[in-house]
């Protein structure tokens, strides 16, 4: 069957089941009820510390098949994953679900884990490095499931992805499960990720290398969620954790991009007091964040709130009042992570309360703009953030999607040309974001505005912006770098790309190499 | 059927269903899931804010049976119920189900509301005032309910006891939902005891008197659990909810209660490094906690954290660096709301995360020590806080029997005569916290250990505390006072107490006048 943005998709899918159809961004709406997870009976004096992860798999029990969940806001320095595969192993587990809201290349030894029958199903947000490789090849008998932040959180706690134990990589934690993530040496800063996981897992496991006296304040994750305490000598890689190398970009044609992204948001309306912003920790983003901080400075403008993968930037932006808060699911440096311990004005949230289409509203809703990256866009709007022009999977939606369908205004911040390949397609390899929610592409050969906004097309171009019809765009990179021959992929479905509302928007095939 | 503390209960009750029997303070397990409320799905430019409550009647829509949550941190001033109630009589519901923390007298108009059909049932922790009375008379066909703090929490999780609209009284709120505490004309501090109810209600509605720009900070019941925001001219009076007037005790026998109730707590082993402790905003209970900080100070003690209601006497004591943190599910003055908004240290939590015995481990127990009241207390240490010598609904458990069941030691505070009465019988009229779970009574006439706690009895003997056998201060009292008369009451059952774990460990029958 075909779904609502052309792409063929197939009625079920192995370890997957019913595949419904993405429908448009708004339009499929179930009677869902929340997941209702086991309820415990913890007495005075039992004692949640366990000596080691073989004793946890053994109490709980961890047994073949169960689902297994983790969170990435350790990033590429995350140790947690691979020592619980590792102990998985070394009993004969066979078949396990992982589920984790995002893969780096540190989690490589998921390979072997899959080769060996240890993991049997992968379930992930975004993918980087070696195990997208892997996957893209075949290496694993059912599709990866990739979901957006917000409709993982959906997933998980509409029971439509049931964890049976929440693994949580715990930066500090008390001997009775209070779990901070802004302390310790593995400090991460905000653990929102990890929220739906211990609200909803049917067992709940904290694994610290940082055991604090209690009560542990501030609480990130509560003891009343947490049932076993584990202490091992390394949680994590602080240098994958938090770079502190995330920087502006010096390249001038990202300069460019970024100025016109600032030029966009100042033209479009929406610049005005109580203003709200979201936008990534990649250079480009960072750079045009810079340049409308100029603008709200000038203007003498103070946003609400500013949200994304949080920096030192927008920290800055927050100290100098151009931002009321910041609204944090996830921190990418050491200065977000001391804002957020110290900030009463820096908040801590759940990965629901960020995206999660399915309550009673989560706040991407209440964005006015986001700045988001792409891979391949095409001309209906839709994005690609999840495979390479090769096929192979290289990243996944993230918050995409949902900033994206929630904002008021979505910018696309891309170079026309990558290498040698134009980024503008008629039709994008994936489709990570649909169209309908994407409002303005921006290179640096001119601004495409969506049709469906011809009110904001006429205020960027009575501000002289140079807006150009999308397809003039295209035309243009294809006189520039000739018309790319459209890859086609027929080998098994190796990967099912799932809308935040559960629907799935397009599948990935297997690729060769 | 007899309970495990010899009381006579039936096997299913009017409103209320089976009957499970108490059978010990940690005797019933249960194999519960949480209770899954229905998910919602909010828009971008989706308006949560209605002009009236009658809107929200109409929007909900409040159907007769329904049941309706509310929550008591505005305590005598609380002007929600009533306008709630007010609204409902108007539109003609009929048989409305009330589940709120706890009743006062504001909430006097109740009685109209039962007597005229609009209200049908009544869940409730704590009754002080008019509605206790007309209860005990016979007001209502169904007995009243009555839970503890953490027990109410069980109920509401696991779906015991269902709400299908909570109402939550919010101090400041931002357009979106957001719910604080600390600020506003209403300000009262922690939302503890509202946020098992925001977080389980098919449908939570936040009414306000003070609507804050978006996004508010800090958050104690986030927007993506509140579905509506009404703003009223009035939420309560300041008055009624912080007084500024809780002191120390001035009566000298009062003070000479409270000094030997610190020297237990010094006698007793616990009070070291890292001790714990629960007070009550009572003059007699803050004495004793004044004698204890002098203790700690001498000793140089400091201790891990403090509970109860929070008073500025307990800031203080944080303040001082006598206890790292407060934990506080509810304040009782103004310090304690200005401590909660500033100081990273005190810490609102969930009345669930307080005491609900059903998850993986309540803060109640982690404690050291409780110091509790008691109307009336008997040989087998069973303590009465729920009606009065005459029979009268008077109080109830609130947190009692949950600290009491989670402190390695809990002591009773009491005069041994109350007025010309001893309040020290052979069976207290009705069992609000079983005796196994009280270990020392202290009165102005002798300190009595629960003959379960031979260990503590020595200590406090080889500290030369005036220790007596309770029979031997039982004969004291009535050899100063006379035997009481125990009044019977053989009307029909008015009220169940349900102990925390949900079993039912006393009912409370009809009484004259």
């Amino acid at each position: 069957m075909k779904n609502a943005v052309g792409r063929e998709i197939p009625a079920a899918a192995a370890g997957y089941g019913q595949v419904a159809a993405f429908a448009g961004a708004f339009q499929t709406t179930q009677p869902l009820r929340r997941y209702a997870p086991l309820m415990k009976q913890a007495r005075p004096g039992d004692d949640k510390v366990l000596d080691n992860l073989a004793e946890v798999f053994k109490r709980i029990p961890v047994k073949d098949g169960m689902t297994l969940s983790f969170h990435h806001h350790f990033r590429n320095g995350d140790g947690v994953l691979n020592q619980v595969l590792a102990v998985a192993a070394s009993l004969g587990r066979r078949n396990l679900n992982i589920m984790i809201s995002s893969i780096f290349p540190v989690h490589a030894p998921l390979i072997d884990h899959i080769r060996s029958g240890v993991v049997g199903g992968l379930d992930t947000n975004y993918i980087s490095g070696p195990v997208g490789k892997a996957l893209s090849q075949g290496v694993l008998a059912n599709p990866v499931i990739m979901r957006t932040h917000g409709g993982r959180a959906r997933a998980i706690e509409a029971g439509q992805a049931h964890v049976d134990v929440a693994f949580i990589a715990a930066p500090a934690c008390d001997r009775y499960g209070n779990v901070s993530g802004t302390m310790g040496p593995a400090a991460c800063g905000s653990l929102g990720y990890a929220m739906p996981d211990a609200e909803y897992a049917d067992h709940v496991v904290a694994v610290t290398d940082y055991l604090v006296d209690y009560p542990l304040a501030p609480v990130s994750i509560p003891q009343t969620r947490v049932d076993y305490v584990v202490a091992v000598e390394k949680i994590g890689d602080p240098k994958g954790i938090v770079s502190g190398t995330t920087t502006i970009t010096k390249d001038p044609v990202g300069l460019k991009i970024a100025q016109s992204a600032a030029q966009v948001i100042a033209a479009s309306g929406l610049l005005k007091e109580g203003f709200s912003f979201q936008t990534g920790a990649g250079g480009a983003s960072l750079a045009a964040a810079d340049y409308m901080a100029r603008i709200m400075e000038r203007r003498g403008i103070s946003g609400s709130f500013a949200m994304g993968g949080i920096t030192g930037y927008l920290v800055n932006m927050l100290d100098r009042g151009l931002f009321k808060r910041i609204i944090d699911v996830q921190d990418f440096d050491l200065e977000a992570v001391k804002s957020l311990a110290t900030n009463p004005n820096h908040l801590e949230v759940s990965a629901g309360y960020y995206a999660n289409p399915f309550n009673s509203g989560c706040v991407v809703n209440m964005l006015d703009t986001v700045i988001l990256g792409a891979t391949e866009i095409d001309t209906d709007f839709n994005v690609n953030v999840t495979t390479g022009s090769d096929g192979i999977i290289m990243g996944g939606s993230g918050g995409h999607s949902d900033a994206a369908a929630g904002a008021k205004m979505t910018i696309i911040v891309a170079n026309l040309l990558r290498g040698r390949l134009p980024i503008l397609l008629d039709k994008v390899l994936t489709v990570t974001t649909p169209g309908e929610t994407v409002d303005v592409l921006v290179t640096e050969h001119g601004v495409a505005v969506n049709p469906r906004r011809a009110e904001l097309a006429s205020r960027l171009k009575d501000s002289g912006l140079p807006v150009r019809d999308v397809h003039d765009l295209k035309m243009l990179a294809e006189k520039m770098a000739g018309v790319p021959v459209a890859p086609t992929f027929d080998g098994r479905i190796v990967g099912l790309v799932e809308y935040r509302d559960g629907t799935v928007i397009d599948v990935v095939r297997q690729a060769g190499g």
